[in-house]
């Protein structure tokens, strides 16, 4: 195992000082929380996450959680993170007072979640879940089922799931045909098996609280007759006594890689027991389910990011202690007598090294925006201004939940090749966050739907205003950085590529006015890394402005190579990683017609 | 576990159409050879395949070899792989008639190790290193170490292995400290320690021939003062009894992939009893050793080129049988009225299904043009000749080793991408094959060490004589599709990137030229990356000429719906693969220097 898991002083100068979170504090939402109650929190979820999560991270893996005798067995640290966070209000941080909450500022959870994380990105999840179907109740159920569920959920004592998924159906949720038949005791009956189910079961929660997408009987087909329902494992009655609900363990998935994070088969009303509680109105499921999604995107573009900054961690801790090798003389040659090198002093291992970092840490300030804007979108009391950062945070969300997951999982890839042979052997943890990064691009809408969605509805969203308004941001960075004679070329180049986006768009557009939608969305994907790049260009390029505003003022809150490092690794992902949108602009404006398909057979 | 392996079709058609084995059956090496008695075994490897190999390979990942009382303990499979595999022939094929083998041609017998490698990845290695060492013995062994070893390792009964990397020393060979004690007895006492050995010991070999460097007392420093021996596990005595030789088996490696394929810890002489005979001269190891290493690297990309095509296999009856999703309507909406689709329909899926198909047969043509210098270099008694498939095998090498490693490993994420969550699930073998090809971008040489050879050596070799032939060879297939005028736009593409090639190289060579070696390989990855896109891409066009050829003709070798797919995998390789040479060259060509230590830390 490594050391360490983060660079907390990157955290906190991203959380600090490049997002500032001074500006979202002064809404009053915020007004009970300040800079130093904020970083006591987030000291106080790292030493936790260092004595709870961390040194638990390996033994999780090498013994998953399994199903056994109806329920699924999981490692006991799955309790701590569930009782001991929800008491220190990992759960319940981001809710309103009135649902029980501290109405911490989403980028200050978020920086705490991501604490946990990268410490042990087996266990945030429960506690996650929880906290995302809480929010559903509190915010779309009526009084009764929030007085039932929602202090227990916050307080970690029970369990909360998303149950989406069905065998026939997978992301296709407009095929669901999970049952619920109205009664006259004011419940549903609920009929039907949902897969993949995170943190669907495990032998310590007393109660698990599923957010289950069901068909009331007679709903039109498709996505319009979908309906939410609360259906608890055991259900309370009047006294508080639990029943048990019909709700069954039907099997587990044994998975590649976080492997401590169950992942269930459940089955709903076996024995025409089942009872569900409709949340809000009837046929209206999707839709609260996906004003909820955009924090489940963001919380895995956060894990994503954070396993990418723990790999990091320990590839770099590595490479800064193995001598191997020496460095080449002026004949070409490498000369036996002198000492080996630190194989951080390679070259080669440094472009590893520095990408990685690159990734990491942009990954984590993308992450954060996205928390700023929705901090600014639902604390603000000025239509326009909450209309502004919703329309960013729309537009972002793709890339939030993608590049993270994308990109993390190559960051990765290079710290495995930094350890070389170690870091294939199960010894070495970096074999561990390769394979647990790769769900990441699955989760909650792959990279493909993550892409439709970029492309299809969020360009064209209110008439382009939500891209407007992100080129916009980015523009001002431009002109920002201009100012700086060291920066200048800098803008230059991300101008220049902003430009080429929109080209790429003049080119797509067409199709989309034609009505030839599979066109216009066949090579989303590579759209998606497009913009994903100047996305993260831009994120680079304002840290730089702003270290070097810190080094011109002379700050000393952090280093100066720590300012340095900030402006360096912008100038490596401009040299290493920007180009490639050359490329893919290439591609996108090829007009060969190549996947989409026809009466040719091209798979023999 | 999916219904198919390979491709045995492509596989043929790039042997007997593309490459024509037939040109290399005339030489007098292999005149005993046709091209049905090639066939006849091909057919045959594959029924072995099919029966021995396929069926335990998710058991061997689930029950790894592991270390037991001394030894290591493997699948039975492991037995039948060498004893049934040497009866076949498995191991002897490419050997000279004088040395018991069969002279069968380099590209035959790839063709078939690639139908075990895909088959069941974690068993040919054992054939394969026995080979190898065998070979070393064959060459460069005087006669009696030869009658006494290579026999017996040719039919499989003894185990042969191949030892390098000390635990001090990793890819870095001149540090190697296992010392050769000169002693009266012709032999050498040998004492020191080897990690990463692969198929180091099994519970069924009688014996075990390791092929160990090691330095004799008194040799100077660096790689030129390595010799080879070979130190038998038990060592035979004149009555062919075999004795104890000291050579132990201390633990060995958990990995994340190829879990079957045992890699070993061995100490030699611990009870300073044992002896290693010396191959050949003394000082000359390293020498042998990389003599043999085209070998061994065309084994890696052959073994990463066959998961590749084992996992698009997979994904493909995946997705032709996994009904999710609908096509767009012309308002960009879906109908879910309207039967849901089968997931190849989706563009998104047909493009990460051309993908792999564009990779897995390009890494497969690739081998089998490495196979064919190979076997023309050795066949012909022409110098000039000679010379020239010997350069252009050695330009190609690293590519061989890489390309189907790194695109390989990419090919297989989007196999698991295809399968969405089932991917990442246990029941489902994409993930296994993720893992496992993950160990070819490291083994015999990682990347980062192939793309110096690349740059640093085989660029520069002979003045640029070898580079100088490959772009001929590549000019030649530009020329013969310009013939044809839907092929001609592509000729042009491939031109202009050959081109490109030779600007990056002259912004490059005047680093190399003022003796900053570290300036001029900093980059090395890249080029790497660069010049396998451009060489993919003349083996694509290539096929598509052959495969426009048969369409002429009207050959009924294969369906014209499969020639038409060879044509349709090179519009897609240029399409969506080609255009990264252009940020590629951006960034070699771009003169920042970032990834060289200065005296400024980049890693706070």
């Amino acid at each position: 195992m490594a050391k360490e898991y983060l660079d907390i002083d990157t955290l906190k100068y991203l959380l600090y000082d490049v997002h500032s979170l001074e500006d979202v504090l002064q809404y009053e939402r915020f007004q009970d929380h300040d800079l130093g109650s904020v970083d006591m929190f987030v000291d106080s979820v790292k030493e936790f996450s260092d004595r709870e999560l961390f040194p638990y991270f390996k033994e999780m893996d090498e013994n998953p959680a399994h199903y056994k005798d109806g329920t699924v067995m999981v490692h006991k640290q799955v309790d701590v993170m569930m009782k001991k966070g929800g008491e220190m209000g990992l759960i319940a941080a981001p809710f309103d007072y009135k649902d029980g909450g501290l109405q911490l500022p989403s980028m200050a959870y978020t920086s705490t979640a991501y604490i946990l994380d990268a410490a042990n990105n087996h266990l945030p999840g429960y506690a996650g879940l929880t906290l995302g179907s809480a929010e559903l109740i509190a915010h779309f159920a009526n009084e009764e089922l929030n007085a039932t569920y929602v202090p227990k959920m916050l307080a970690g004592e029970w369990a909360g799931t998303m149950c989406l998924t069905e065998p026939q159906a997978g992301s296709s949720l407009s095929d669901i045909t999970t049952k619920a038949i109205p009664t006259e005791g004011g419940f549903y009956k609920i009929n039907g098996q949902k897969i993949f189910i995170s943190g669907g079961d495990t032998q310590y929660a007393e109660n698990i609280i599923h957010l289950v997408l069901a068909r009331i009987e007679g709903a039109p087909a498709g996505t319009k007759g979908i309906s939410l329902f609360v259906v608890p494992k055991n259900r309370p009655d009047t006294d508080g006594n639990l029943n048990y609900n019909d709700v069954t363990t039907v099997a587990d998935f044994q998975k590649m890689g976080q492997r401590g994070y169950c992942t269930t088969h459940l089955g709903f009303g076996d024995k025409d027991d089942c009872r569900g509680w409709l949340v809000g109105e009837p046929h209206q499921g999707l839709k609260y389910m996906f004003l909820m999604m955009n924090g489940a995107r963001i919380a895995v573009g956060r894990g994503a990011a954070a396993i990418a900054m723990a790999a990091y961690q320990a590839s770099l801790e590595y490479a800064n202690e193995r001598p191997q090798g020496r460095k080449l003389t002026s004949t070409g040659k490498k000369n036996p007598d002198e000492n080996q090198s630190l194989i951080i002093e390679h070259p080669d291992v440094r472009r590893m090294l520095l990408l990685q970092k690159a990734i990491a840490e942009a990954s984590l300030s993308l992450v954060l925006l996205a928390s700023r804007y929705q901090d600014i979108k639902q604390a603000t009391k000025d239509e326009g201004e909450r209309t502004k950062y919703h329309l960013l945070l729309e537009m972002i969300i793709p890339i939030v939940k993608t590049f993270p997951s994308e990109a993390g999982a190559v960051a990765v890839n290079n710290g495995v090749q930094v350890l070389g042979g170690y870091g294939f052997c199960s010894d070495f943890i970096l074999q561990q966050y390769y394979r647990d990064i790769r769900i990441s691009a699955i989760y909650e809408g792959t990279t493909g739907i993550q892409s439709q969605d970029l492309l299809g509805r969020k360009i064209a969203m209110e008439n382009g205003k939500a891209l407007e308004l992100l080129a916009a941001e980015i523009m001002a960075t431009i002109t920002a950085a201009s100012a700086y004679d060291d920066l200048k070329p800098y803008a230059g180049m991300l101008g220049a590529k902003l430009k080429l986006s929109q080209e790429v768009l003049a080119h797509l557009m067409p199709f989309a006015q034609k009505g030839d939608y599979e066109r216009y969305l066949a090579d989303a994907n590579l759209f998606m890394e497009f913009m994903s790049i100047v996305v993260i260009s831009w994120l680079w390029l304002d840290m730089a402005i702003k270290a070097k505003q810190s080094l011109l003022k002379g700050d000393t809150k952090y280093s100066e190579a720590f300012y340095e490092s900030k402006i360096h690794t912008m100038r490596f992902y401009f040299k290493y990683e920007l180009p490639k949108t050359t490329g893919l602009a290439e591609s996108l404006m090829n007009s060969e017609v190549l996947t989409i398909k026809t009466n040719k057979e091209v798979f023999v």
